[in-house]
């Protein structure tokens, strides 16, 4: 009888179940597959969405996490770019670089891939994890690099860089303002300083995260529990900001992003939202506003990858704690009590 | 004792009432000012909107309209572009062109200027028009020209064609939709061909507006009381459309864009709205969707004139029906039931 190697990843057992068990190792399915041994990890929001049933397209029995930098144990015999030992930053998009969507650099739409990774199938907060279509859907670590860093390239640095400051149009100059100083909007509020902005609102209501902002470059922090954002931010600006970023997901911060933006400006939303919104159009029609949303392609990893190798961006700021897998459930529980345990990413090490 | 000049006016006179007045005849207030002498001016659904008190920034006793071609009749002593006797397209846009939002084309958020011609100052529906900061304002009619025609590119043209086509991103090969055949959605009909789409449907509940809508170029029309327009679209394109055009102003119509746009897509909105609409977010977050609004900036209008002049353009298709300015209450009639006298653009002559 043949042994069945297993191994430790932390399954999602239905709304409000996490648990880390022995599961089968994962092996080669397509001849474009790698597998990978990870070495950090980390915990997304989304994560935390689908633990509480947000998210019903995720299975129970399916392991979570969709970020994380490895080594590749075992490659399928049509990948080309890598070789067992490799060190690898997993993005958390799939993609075949193939399809229409993918020839527009639109991977989270691509028709054999997108957001998989403990999504669809099995992800990264486990000892091992196989990627799909390797080729496309993971970069070569430079050697000599904080590896530990690099897991920020997953997922929130191309997000809030993608999603927040090149589709809100950040340019030299601009007055902007993040909405949200969680994980996605400190990745928006680093990334935003590539373009020198003139002036940096961060928006928030937690006082430890405005501070943290402040260190990481915002100009200028509003608590909206203490002040009424409109009102500073329309007194401050001439007729209110160029580019409002919205990176929480709520009717609240959306809110905030339609009274505060400038005729001609942008709301760049990034965060993942339950419920519709209530659109004020029939304001902002004559106001000449454009509305952005969307899951990150990932597409500006290897530029991103450029700019910590040249010191230019320090994805090691974001990190505030460190777990090892067999302690995962505190983790979730240091990271779904963000405020009270002052976390920002922790890292969680198999 | 000064004998005051006077002429002809339709002046509006708070909701529900427009009147066929004796008015004081413009003079010059400003050395940037002119005063016209207007040959065609037209209706605008906008101009309905006002009637039916819409729009309470318009105060009674304003002469409304803001669309026209006319003939210079007197200038200020800093205009340097025209003279008395030119043939001039009246813009709804008046632009000081040397603000902050005129230098980035801007114009519709002119710090002095932007949308006032019949709506904070009086307008072109009378023999004679004030035209603030007249070198920005106005544009010279090329001799031989069809000047009636060119009543479109006032507003309606460059409408269309700014806050549809152009912020729509329409591009060679793509497949799109516009929601509404009245003047604006044709217009953009008209423009949209410029930029070689595959594909263009039309979507109205008029029979009668669709079949015009054919003959000007749509490939594809939909009457969305008979079918669902969804079904149809997602059936026979890959994912849906992609730039959806809103050329109503109404919930109903914005939701249809939100149903048909495909991933990475736009929804050009060119309607104007009373009421908030219901961003439908949680679904559209991540599809990489781009939403676009706003008043027209008629930065596009000597780029159109060109278009006309070469014949790749032509805007009397628009006109179904003239009328002289003392018959401007018929007009409005007509106009105001569009459908059943299945009219367009309606033209009046002092």
């Amino acid at each position: 009888m043949k042994q069945t190697k297993t191994m430790k990843a932390l399954v999602y057992d239905g709304p409000g179940k996490i648990e880390l068990k022995e599961v089968p190792f994962p092996k080669i399915e397509k001849s474009t597959d790698a597998v990978v041994k990870i070495l950090k990890t980390t915990i997304c929001g989304t994560d935390l969405g689908i633990l509480h049933g947000k998210t019903p397209s995720v299975k129970p029995g399916t392991t979570l996490g969709h970020e994380g930098v490895g080594v590749i144990e075992e490659i399928g015999t049509s990948v080309r770019n890598f070789k067992k030992g490799d060190h690898v930053i997993i993005s958390c998009i799939t993609s075949d670089g193939s399809c229409e969507y993918c020839k527009k650099q639109m991977y989270a739409h691509c028709e054999d891939g997108g957001w998989i990774l403990g999504h669809l199938i099995n992800g990264t907060q486990a000892e091992y994890v196989r990627i799909p279509h390797a080729d496309n859907s993971l970069y070569l670590i430079p050697d000599g690099s904080d590896e530990e860093a690099l897991v920020m390239l997953s997922d929130i640095l191309p997000t809030g860089h993608e999603i927040g400051v090149i589709n809100g149009g950040v340019k030299p100059g601009d007055t902007i303002a993040i909405v949200g100083a969680g994980p996605i909007g400190m990745s928006a509020l680093l990334t935003a300083q590539f373009y020198s902005p003139a002036k940096i609102y961060m928006i928030d209501i937690d006082e430890n995260r405005l501070e943290m902002a402040k260190k990481f470059g915002a100009t200028h922090t509003i608590n909206s529990t203490k002040e009424d954002v409109t009102k500073r931010i329309q007194s401050e600006t001439k007729d209110g900001v160029d580019v409002a970023i919205e990176a929480v997901g709520a009717p609240a911060t959306f809110d905030i992003c339609q009274k505060i933006v400038r005729p001609g400006g942008h709301i760049a939303n990034i965060g993942v939202h339950g419920k519709p919104v209530e659109l004020q159009i029939q304001d902002l029609w004559i106001q000449n506003i454009t509305i952005t949303m969307g899951l990150v392609n990932t597409n500006t990893t290897p530029m991103l990858l450029k700019t910590v190798s040249s010191g230019k961006l320090e994805p090691s700021k974001l990190i505030t704690h460190h777990f090892k897998l067999k302690e995962v459930l505190e983790a979730y529980e240091v990271f779904g009590n963000a405020g009270k345990e002052k976390a920002m990413k922790v890292i969680i090490e198999p």
